[in-house]
């Protein structure tokens, strides 16, 4: 359970055929009230799926009741034909939920350039039994969103009368800005649009856009919460902006432990910056440094790659004075190394780099993994 | 030969003990003069090796008599006692030599964090054996420098009356910014000292600064021309600079084509663009995506992760009136897909990517590698 745990919500996931393995790939979530909040962030790559394009002005007026995902195709660069594609599934749903399809955002995720006829045929198709199948139980919807992803990412939070679920997909092309993946998160406190735009721009911020797997941005991150007013409970924004932080926080993890290939996953905390920004921007150098991902893939605390990625920031800071550690051994000091090499172990899945720069008070941690073998082999062409 | 082919040069190469190998680690190249003319660029990555602090200060005054580089050690985050080996290997060199120790310029490549008393004494009591060797002979100057490099990189040019050489390592850690891996250039022609700081920064520019194999740049990145004036000849500027130039981008490629485990060699030439600097942002975005390198490995020609690539940069275009182009074979075009990608052939080594992006006049080619298992294992500790 995870989208349904909130009042007010009914989910569904069937197979229609997108995908390849004849696993569930369409996925329906829908808010039946009594009010239809919605805030939403997107890619902030330019190049954007159709159902971004879509989805964006379908939630401008901060309202949504419905919201239908599929995988097994991004509908990206499909040209005219793809929108009108992501429009007649709106319609689609619509029809079936006696709404205007404005209503209802649409999200993909896939293969940029698949969304041909038989891809519209199979979605649009499939909404009637997809409708049929709406229920306070969501274990399908969950499954059917997932691409390469190995297991499905939930996360749920229970208020005091009130209470979030979500769920994610999420495993490749990783590296969200101001948005992320596909995730649905849904609530049923009592929140007016401007103070759910808020806390999920802030949980966002410090939770998926701090996970930067492989450093390449989607065309197709949505991030959408949708909220029902059901349970007839106002939190205190910042409780509910807290909770909301969590949940965000616990799937970037989940999305995290699950990267294609991954054999590490690196938590890159840098403390003492000047500025929130700084650290973001020193973390960001080293999670797409490829040579510290290989160096950690091979169980090798190469402090060097660290300082060589960081030096190519703008961040300030003396790279003569850092600190850098690995797992809690302290490798570099003042510009020259510290403690044995040896001293650090890296076989565990779980690994830990500290960079302390002595510039500031500001902190912030980036996730990552590791680059690997299967990481180059799944991305290959060998792997479709 | 290579840097010797100038009049007014001599180079030796020796091994002192640095590499593990006991190939040779240790090389040398005077300028006899009668000029001793010399213009370098050093990495742009703040975190800066002590040799590039020592050689920036010597190259001041735009005169310098002597190189010396080494390879088995990069000399970086090495502290105060790092500097110092530097200082004392130039002085080294002038005390053999009879200069003083700002004529030598000092250069050093291999690990970070690798600088300790034996490696100075290697480098120090290594001095006069590699002084008693200089000869107008230079096979053992191009190979002392190599680490993971699998073959020497050189050029030359043959002017009227004129020449130039020069000698080339790297292979890993290869993403130049205003500067790049180690090169030497040597040249007889009569030269001042602002047209040869012109010319070498046009040519690397153009040359090293668009080449992009990994992402990751160095900390120990020099390229440095020496003029000797011997041959009494003083070309056009414009003549010495294409003639430069020319010789710059054979060893981009060449550095390209021995990159750390890659399969192919990829140009990825951006047409259309608003300025150079825009074709130069779309090229390098592309050539650091993981998933688009690591799709030519497996020759797939997976246009949407060029698209994917392209749109998180600044760049002036209209992300969906873009034209791109695999090995000839124009994939998509408008926004969506044009011919099949079955037709394309990715096979060969060398692949050919070509962005079109309908918005100006000004082209650029960055050369990148691909993403490979190859790459992985020999940048893991695995390969160490």
């Amino acid at each position: 359970m995870s989208v349904t745990v909130p009042k007010g919500f009914r989910a569904a996931g069937i197979a229609v055929g997108l995908k390849s393995t004849g696993k569930p790939d369409l996925a329906l979530v829908v808010n039946d009230g009594p009010v239809h909040v919605v805030a939403a962030v997107f890619t902030s790559n330019r190049a954007q799926a159709n159902p971004i394009l879509w989805s964006r002005k379908a939630a401008e007026d901060r309202s949504a009741r419905a919201i239908i995902l599929n995988s097994g195709g991004a509908n990206c660069f499909t040209g005219d034909f793809g929108y009108e594609t992501t429009r007649l599934t709106a319609q689609a749903v619509a029809e079936r939920l006696d709404l205007v399809a404005d209503d209802v955002l649409v999200c993909s995720t896939g293969l940029i350039g698949t969304g041909d006829q038989r891809f519209r045929d199979r979605i649009v198709g499939g909404v009637p039994e997809l409708v049929a199948r709406l229920a306070a139980d969501d274990a399908a919807a969950a499954a059917a969103i997932l691409t390469t992803d190995s297991v499905e990412k939930t996360a749920t939070y229970e208020g005091e009368g009130w209470s979030i679920g979500a769920m994610a997909k999420g495993a490749g092309m990783l590296a969200p800005g101001l948005a992320t993946m596909l995730v649905v998160i849904t609530t049923d406190a009592v929140l007016d649009a401007e103070t759910a735009d808020r806390a999920l721009r802030r949980a966002t911020a410090a939770s998926f856009d701090r996970l930067d797997s492989d450093g390449c941005m989607s065309t197709n991150d949505q991030v959408t919460l949708l909220a029902s007013g059901a349970s007839g409970v106002a939190p205190e924004e910042d409780a509910f902006a807290d909770a909301l932080a969590g949940v965000c926080d616990r799937l970037a993890a989940q999305l995290q432990a699950d990267a294609e290939g991954a054999s590490h996953d690196i938590d890159i905390e840098v403390r003492g910056a000047l500025s929130v920004e700084d650290a973001v921007e020193v973390g960001r150098s080293v999670a797409r440094n490829n040579l510290f991902k290989a160096a950690i893939f091979g169980n090798d605390p190469n402090w060097g790659r660290v300082l060589a990625a960081i030096g190519t920031t703008e961040a300030v800071f003396d790279p003569y004075a850092v600190d850098v550690w690995f797992n809690g051994v302290r490798l570099c000091h003042a510009g020259a190394p510290d403690r044995p090499v040896e001293e650090c172990d890296l076989s565990p899945r779980r690994t830990r780099v500290l960079i302390e720069l002595f510039a500031g008070e500001a902190t912030a941690t980036i996730r990552t993994n590791d680059l690997t073998h299967d990481y180059v082999h799944e991305n290959s062409a060998y792997s479709s």
